[in-house]
């Protein structure tokens, strides 16, 4: 059972503090082997790829099947269930619109002395896609880091996942295709984030690696970064819901398992106003647990490190929910909209009592890929943006370069850095008019 | 004497290849020291600041002097010099007019259905800003990374920048008290890293680290990572040249050699279509030399890491140009623009015969801080956005439940989700109307 924290008492504070502190997952050190793997791919290429997918993932390929081909993936359509192919293309289009409005708009202008400035966004030429292989192989994901790379107008989009005991899942490559990726190849764990970093025979490197994986893929990534672009380390789920006693307790109950049955490292907390509430909704936990192929999962997580908080009023929920920065957080409540605009730091937001974070998970439209471990503090959710760079333009006249070299000129100097002052000044004799 | 690559030489690509994949800086292992330093914070709070500053920075400091006085900083108003003050606040408007216009908007809209999406953007809560001490205390780069903060509406801006020999350059005291810093402790290294990430007794955490520092503070950057969020570790600097023969080779000399008298790994680097032209700057680089206070640092940065590169056109210097992904990029000549269109990879560009980078470095309006070693192909500048986070947005009615449904559910099950598929259709039963 989850622990209960009551806002009003003494001791609440203390209790809380250490809550948010409590460490959900042990990094496992596993830098000595990921960076023996690194190394071997950098020096012997595709050998070192079909070596170690042979021995991690029992899966003996040889260097010609490294790629999967358009036939694979055509009969991956035929293998997969033609309901979920439309869910998927259903979730892909929504996904697709609402990203869609995150091209961020170039601007080039001239200031009041004419000076032009300006800012150019490009994507980025290659990503990389690292996808999980067995169970923790999402289709959803694939979409979720796909689409706004493909929005983004990325030329070329590869993605990696791991042939666990020599298949991949179907619906996987479906997401895959419909999405736009354009190669894929059957290799996972740090192996493949070092193919995608440094490139092999088969496989041209990346500019940026993106996608979740477990704690050698989160090694690898953070040894390659500085070489290749990375996205977030994602860490384990959660969700914070905010409901009052006007809810159906069964329905906030099963928002709380559906993040806890992600992984026993997963965290579900509701804070409400009303403490009867909060038993009902707790007694419906258990209720339910009882109903779920995961329950061990769910059970470990709402056990050690669920918690039901009970606050005065909704009011004061503000500054505890902005302290949990959570990944999700649902406000099932009448006040919602006028609570969204003091919710500072959260990775996505659900408003009402008819929007279940699960939604977010598939057909929203927005990404499922946010913040964990209370990054949202300062990071936010997968967008085009993350697929995309700047480029800052600055261009003068000669008589623009006239009216700012003497403040250039001044700073540089200040600055010690003489060069600097004389590419400025060596111009100034040169002018024309 | 900087190497020179002629495009068209038949080992062209084996060099060049070489070349972009040389090793500028070496990252001396300060790993234990660092985490020992962490440690030693986190146990022992300012205790260990006023140790480590008593010990690396030689400045005796008592608890109460940890922080900057008011006093101090109109007393820095006083000891600097006033033109070089009236130059920062110049520069200070410039950068803030232009970073003005990176103010993301928010989002909220209906689509087709009536789901209701979002993207809500809030200012990071608070943000801490490293400057470093001695001679690389640049007053400019506390305005590059303060004004976007300000900007970004950061509620509570801190700096920190070591005492070297107990004292604090009275230009970054005036930098930061006109960019809107509001408060500057006296300590600097991996323990001010520490202090800012974990709080001590006199300093309050915050969410976010920036700005430039030593191998130490890169490297409890990385280690504070995931507890706070930090900025792109900044590399040497450097600057590609792209000029024609219309130049006047001393300003074309004059602007390799303000990059190269940063540091002996600043690289500088000319691409041109003149032979002639090439050996004209050659020249005048050697002669300019000769009149720097910082002629060692430069002339090592232009001997071992600068490149004079010879194209047949400058069309061929498109793709050498994004694989070399500089830092800054002039381009000075005739066909500038139309050549940036073209030029993905690439921090800041400067346009035209009159804008040298040092402009920028300054007083263009544009940010200084720029993505070095390539990593222009997958990152960017320092810009409002790094100082705000995304909250994403989803709310829907009952019949926007109802019509989204079945995709959620039958994509949570292909996942084998069970819980998530429960979230949504448990509501259903108990939908209104």
């Amino acid at each position: 059972m989850a622990i209960t924290l009551h806002a009003s008492d003494a001791d609440f504070e203390d209790r809380f503090s250490r809550f948010l502190t409590t460490k959900r997952e042990a990094s496992p050190d596993v830098e000595a082997a990921v960076r023996e793997i690194i190394t071997a791919v950098r020096e012997r290429g595709d050998a070192a790829l079909l070596d170690y997918t042979l021995r991690f993932d029992r899966a003996d390929l040889t260097q010609s099947c490294l790629a999967v081909t358009r036939a694979e993936i055509e009969h991956a359509y035929v293998e997969a269930d033609p309901t979920t192919v439309e869910a998927l293309k259903f979730a892909r289009d929504r996904i697709l619109a609402h990203h869609s409005r995150q091209r961020p708009a170039d601007d080039r202008y001239a200031d009041p002395i004419g000076v032009e400035l300006g800012t150019r966004w490009t994507p980025i030429e290659s990503v990389g896609l690292y996808v999980p292989g067995g169970t923790a192989a999402y289709p959803s994901s694939v979409l979720m880091n796909a689409v706004p790379a493909s929005v983004a107008g990325v030329p070329r989009l590869v993605m990696v996942v791991p042939p666990s005991g020599g298949t991949i899942n179907p619906l996987v490559l479906v997401a895959a295709d419909i999405a736009g990726v354009d190669e894929i190849y059957r290799i996972g764990g740090a192996q493949a984030v070092a193919a995608l970093a440094y490139g092999t025979e088969s496989i041209r490197p990346v500019a940026k690696i993106v996608g979740p994986g477990n704690a050698y893929v989160a090694a690898a990534k953070r040894e390659v970064f500085g070489t290749v672009g990375i996205d977030m380390i994602a860490g384990p789920s959660e969700v914070l819901v905010i409901a009052d006693a006007a809810n159906d307790p069964d329905w906030i109950a099963a928002d709380l398992l559906a993040q806890a049955e992600h992984d026993s490292a997963a965290q579900s907390i509701l804070i409400t106003d009303d403490a009867a509430f909060g038993q009902a909704v707790s007694a419906a936990v258990e209720r339910q647990l009882a109903m779920l192929p995961r329950a061990e999962t769910a059970a470990a997580s709402w056990r050690d490190f669920g918690a039901i908080i009970l606050v005065s009023s909704l009011d004061e929920a503000v500054p505890l929910a902005n302290r949990i920065a959570a990944e999700h957080v649902e406000l099932a409540f009448d006040g919602a909209e006028a609570f969204l605009q003091k919710l500072n730091n959260a990775g996505s937001v659900f408003l009402g009592r008819y929007t279940p974070e699960v939604i977010g998970d598939y057909v929203g439209g927005t990404n499922h890929v946010l913040p964990t471990a209370r990054s949202a503090r300062f990071s936010s959710g997968l967008s085009v943006l993350d697929f995309m760079k700047r480029s800052s333009i600055l261009k003068l006249g000669p008589e623009q370069l006239r009216a700012l070299a003497p403040a250039a000129i001044r700073l540089a100097q200040a600055e010690g850095l003489d060069a600097h002052a004389r590419s400025v000044s060596i111009r100034l004799n040169g002018l024309p008019g």
